[in-house]
């Protein structure tokens, strides 16, 4: 078992990553709760409900499930899911368990925050994605129909905990769609991490808990290192936006239904590969030639497609994605803040890049071949 | 002008209270702002608006409308009023002000506390009510149809601005409806502010500012004092809740239609008058008998009488009453937390106490014949 430590303004909690991490919750002792209500989904439910319930101890607790998918990170979820807890009693002094990907979440997060004007919630996160990102830094979120992620707060969860051996029953595609984001980690953080998941990438697989367990504790320490520093988004948590404004962009121009989140962000990280191989950012190694084989920017890229195939993009405009981009949230008085890749373990925020720049770098990446995939 | 200080755990901000108040906007430079929004109703900005925009030098400002009335406070009007800022370009350096009564303030509140997790709002209350009571303390929330004020946040404005001058526009019945919360703080205040207002309840009117003024200072330090010791209700805040457990039983079953809010708290006060005295809790002042004209339950209950005529109780069920009294979100486990006052200037907090109580209570109260009131 890995153990970490988020130490925010907003309060301190534990991240515990490994097999057993459930059990943790005992150590809440649940009966210092008025009741306990596990918020999930029918799929991961079917699949290891019943090994939560044991390892948790929260044999009482109420289930309540949510639709899976994104279409569920709604006003109308919140009001619906805070509505089965006030049928069912649950007041100030009640735990809501997150169990499941980023969508439950999300939502989960946001109900509790809001219940009452705020309710202890675990998250309990059953995807990679979950486990190695967004349930970690309080954020949560649901989406409007002008834009992704715009009605939310930052609440803090009582702990997280993060078993891999739930990862097993992910689909190919939803387990790929997480390991974008630790692809995402490893260029934000030093070298290390990007080498060992470009050595490890092929042995990353749903069941394989112990290539996983080697992963996801860098990957997480990213995270939270980036958390533990600027929890409210003043400034140095802008990095872990890296590939995002693309990817919102591209989540909304399709409407939220063809592109798993991380799959945008898949996306988004190769559009601003480009962007900033285009704008001269992302520079060569020193002492390699514009010949080298392995600049950082293919570097990049050759890990992105690695990963698996992605959804295509050809029917997704440029100036779609333009038009769509200024919505996104990091955006300050009109100005997108960039986050640009200047090599693997560096980025820097830029703000001011012409829209041409930015359509002409989705232009290209449209028209560059997907190399043949390892799956 | 009067100035008060409220220090909060979540963040210190003034209170001004006088003519002019709204001048004050004019020092929180709205140019550092991207942009500035105004959350409204149409019947309070048709009398005030130009007022308050020259006051404020708001000139630039983008309104936003919102039906009047308590159905107004839904997750549907946050959806539609974030989206409203969302698509107008709305970003984390915007400023939402909220002019109108408690409803404004307390959508108004939650949409500024989650919109993109939280951007800058700042309230101008244009209510009695919201002068003296909703504005301050930072909590804000909106319904479901399974209970009132379930869903919310706390969140502390920037500053409050309550020119009393605007006052003068209210129906005369909006404007008894605040004054039931004013009740509410003389109450629980020391003996100066009841007599106060028992002295000049009579001037107390929409258009007498300087009467207004002179209540109203005191009656908001109330609230700041015990907003300052204890902002997140884990005690003494619970005090403010005199009035408002059959208060809110009240709204909820008459489906939030029949009854202002303020009106139901003087429904309440009177309820909770009858209960402290059935219960033995409202004692008779030292050396009176009970035969004494003016004990505290009648001091209390002729001071609610005297605001004027309310609503009638009479087709409301006592045992429809009780049946939603646990619904009131300061129930902890099942329990109820009942602010019982025992004589003006001193409330306990009681738990336990049998429902066939607080039924016998209601329908004490509803064989009450209610004064030939003042209006």
């Amino acid at each position: 078992m890995q153990c970490f430590q988020v130490t925010a303004e907003s309060g301190n909690y534990p991240v515990l990553i490994g097999h057993g991490a459930w059990r943790e919750l005992r150590s809440l002792n649940p009966q210092g709760y008025s009741s306990v209500f596990i918020l999930t989904e029918k799929g991961i439910w079917r699949h290891w409900g019943d090994r939560f319930l044991r390892d948790s101890a929260l044999r009482s607790a109420r289930v309540i499930f949510v639709p899976s998918g994104e279409k569920s990170k709604s006003l109308a979820q919140v009001e619906r899911v805070s509505s089965v807890l006030a049928r069912a009693g649950a007041d100030r002094k009640s735990l809501l368990v997150l169990f499941g990907g980023g969508v439950i979440g999300d939502l989960g997060g946001l109900v509790a925050s809001t219940y009452m004007r705020g309710i202890d919630c675990v998250q309990a996160p059953t995807t990679l994605l979950g486990q190695v990102d967004s349930s970690i830094g309080g954020k949560n979120a649901v989406n409007l129909p002008a834009g992704k992620n715009l009605v939310g707060t930052f609440y803090p969860p009582r702990m997280v905990l993060a078993d891999p051996t739930v990862l097993s029953s992910l689909s190919p595609r939803i387990f790929r769609s997480g390991l974008y984001e630790v692809v995402k980690h490893a260029i934000l953080a030093a070298q290390p991490l990007f080498d060992l998941l470009d050595h490890h990438l092929d042995a990353l697989q749903p069941g394989n808990r112990k290539a996983l367990e080697a992963i996801l504790g860098p990957a997480v320490e990213v995270k939270i290192d980036v958390v533990n520093q600027d929890e409210r988004e003043a400034n140095l948590r802008q990095v872990l936006n890296l590939g995002h404004t693309f990817g919102h962009a591209l989540e909304a121009a399709t409407g939220y239904r063809c592109f798993l989140h991380g799959e945008s962000v898949g996306w988004g990280l190769l559009a601003i590969a480009v962007l900033a191989e285009q704008l001269g950012y992302l520079k060569l190694p020193a002492g390699t030639t514009s010949k080298a084989r392995d600049s950082d920017a293919e570097r990049i890229r050759d890990l992105v497609w690695r990963v698996g195939p992605l959804p295509s993009i050809r029917d997704v405009s440029a100036r779609k994605i333009v038009k769509l981009l200024p919505r996104d949230k990091k955006t300050v008085g009109g100005e997108i803040h960039w986050v640009i890749p200047e090599r693997i373990g560096k980025v820097r925020i830029v703000t001011g890049i012409p829209m041409a720049a930015a359509e002409l770098a989705w232009r290209t990446l449209q028209q560059m071949p997907q190399p043949a995939s390892r799956i």
